[in-house]
């Protein structure tokens, strides 16, 4: 097979576990016979840098000839101040809306060899294997008005019926290919975005018949994710619910910075970044885990181009690495062996490679 | 002291927890001498049955006449299918709101003695003491429009400045009495209305010299509550942001059954109550854990009544029977003396009686 990419380093870390998860891509290209072509653009920071724009022509150009999109990570100090149209997650949240990427994937998986390093007990966290889908390009986080008025300031939810039953069918069929369960998360005794979106929930549920539905009101997930995380298997919400609880959930296995994300639109074009931030402090030391955006292209290889077997092959080896008791410093224990960011990629890479 | 109180045991076991309550706050004004008053209304699903409304206008005017209202819990299986005019919640908001009840309370303590029932590892859990400050007027949960639209539903976040001040001024206040740290949070990097709140609180932090201010993205927070909840002390957020991190703060040191909560304004008025739902399940088996809602009477007591002594009391007295060893079936782990609703309250009533 033949693939194009559009790589995005951004800021901070964004190169150097990019540039990780690049030389992982290629050795899957390599033993299993596919061609990988990379471009390389700018965005965020770095872009704000060269452009004086978060998102610039020429990177949205190279992304529209490219098959799937592989980003860092944006943002940092510098650009703290700058005014809103010139801040680096500008440059994100306009490339998922201009290229309609409404389906954010986030699966939260416990790695038994990180579970130390989790803040919840090992018998809460061991069991937990979830996706959270996400709605990403709806809400309030583009809703009009949006603004500043004489006396304070309006945001607005809004959601259209089709934008609500294009992510609820994404999320059923996840739940269908995965644990056959799906919860629903809403403000539905709130929100009469909430009670639209339950709705809708509860017509498409026909259509599955095989997965089985519950809806629960976002404070309640916001406990059970903590107390009870192995009960879930898919979740599906709107976009900011979406966004707090995804991150919860990023937290509860130990293993933040070992989780990927997709960002898709129902045909074979995605975004591919890791969870985690551009964590400018420990950038250019070459010490960044790059176990996430490893696993961003294993999500990649999957769910943009169909590469199933090609994307567990990824999986295995970053399980294995663990396993063998080898990390970055970031997940440093007693008695583990820490490596580099290039060092670690090297193991992932060997373990690829020999075990044809 | 003389004091008048609306008493609202509501739906499930609020009744069984607030007779348990009420018999504390009896005692209490027995040892300090003062003397309470007490009617008693109905709310939520009780009053739907009885008035056809959840919050009856006798209810309104009992409270009107009060110095301060104790509440159980309301809702329940029997009115889930209620149009959302007659659902018991709506008598929850609607009284916030006539009232003007801005300010909601909800402090979360680790009780050494109650730190196994903690999904966290006891090293993460054991510090915690912090105070979640909600906005609970204002925001999405009010604002207009709310509405469905021809081809979908809308819902409106709406702030004024003289809203975010009162809040934000009411948790700089608290801060200087507790730890003198505040974490405004916010979702500054989307929303206009946090936006508005931010730049509040930058304004206000010049009149508190002596708290140490930060502000996070309401993402951030979601996972900091999780892997390191010792940070903080007192948290201040809008509504909904509010709904979602205190409920997600309740369940971290395992205490979920035992947290109050105060709703305030700013003069001595205020309601009080548990935490927890009505469990219907479990109501009128007489095996309900009673300590959330005695602990707000200890609020009442503080907030309302300024009696700060008193309310110390009952703390006192609630920490003494747990490390005793004695809890209800909620929070039984092996080797405890499991004690009905009745016999646990008794428990801390011995206790506040014999300490003279
Ligand atoms: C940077 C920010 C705008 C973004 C979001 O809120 O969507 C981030 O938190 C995320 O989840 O990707
Ligand atoms: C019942 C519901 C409307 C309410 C809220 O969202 O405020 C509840 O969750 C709470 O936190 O008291």
């Amino acid at each position: 097979m033949e693939r194009k990419i559009t790589v995005l380093p951004g800021d901070g870390i964004g190169p150097e576990v990019v540039a990780s998860a690049v030389r992982v891509l290629q050795v899957i290209g390599k033993r299993f016979n596919h061609t990988f072509h990379l471009g390389y653009a700018t965005i965020g920071g770095a872009a704000i840098d060269q452009h004086n724009n978060p998102l610039p022509e020429e990177t949205i150009e190279m992304c529209e000839n490219s098959d799937a999109i592989l980003l860092g990570a944006v943002g940092g100090p510098k650009w703290d101040q700058n005014p809103p149209e010139l801040r680096p997650e500008k440059g994100l949240l306009r490339i998922r809306k201009h290229f309609d990427l409404f389906a954010n994937l986030r699966p939260v998986k416990a790695f038994p060899s990180l579970l130390d390093a989790s803040p919840l007990k090992r018998e809460v966290a061991e069991n937990v294997d979830l996706m959270i889908v996400r709605e990403l390009t709806g809400g309030v986080y583009f809703g009009e008005p949006r603004m500043r008025t004489e006396n304070g300031a309006i945001d607005t939810t809004v959601y259209s019926k089709a934008e609500v039953e294009r992510i609820v069918e994404n999320a059923f069929e996840l739940a269908r290919l995965r644990g056959g369960k799906l919860c629903s998360v809403d403000k539905a005794n709130v929100l009469e975005t909430s009670r639209l979106w339950r709705e809708v929930v509860e017509a498409k549920k026909k259509d599955y018949p095989d997965v089985i539905v519950e809806h629960n009101l976002v404070d309640s997930v916001a406990m059970k994710l903590i107390t009870n995380p192995g009960h879930y298997d898919v979740v599906v919400t709107e976009n900011m619910f979406g966004d707090i609880l995804s991150d919860e959930a990023s937290v509860i296995t130990g293993s933040l910075g070992v989780l990927p994300s997709a960002s898709i639109r129902g045909d074979n074009f995605g975004l591919y970044e890791p969870v985690h931030g551009s964590a400018p402090e420990i950038a250019g030391q070459g010490v960044a885990n790059p176990a996430a955006t490893i696993l961003s292209v294993a999500m990649m290889l999957q769910y943009s181009f169909g590469l199933t077997e090609e994307a567990a092959e990824i999986e295995r080896a970053v399980s294995a690495v663990f396993d063998d008791g080898y990390f970055t410093a970031d997940l440093a224990r007693d008695g583990n062996r820490i490596l580099s960011t290039n060092e670690w990629t090297d193991k992932v890479i060997n373990e690829i490679d020999t075990s044809f």
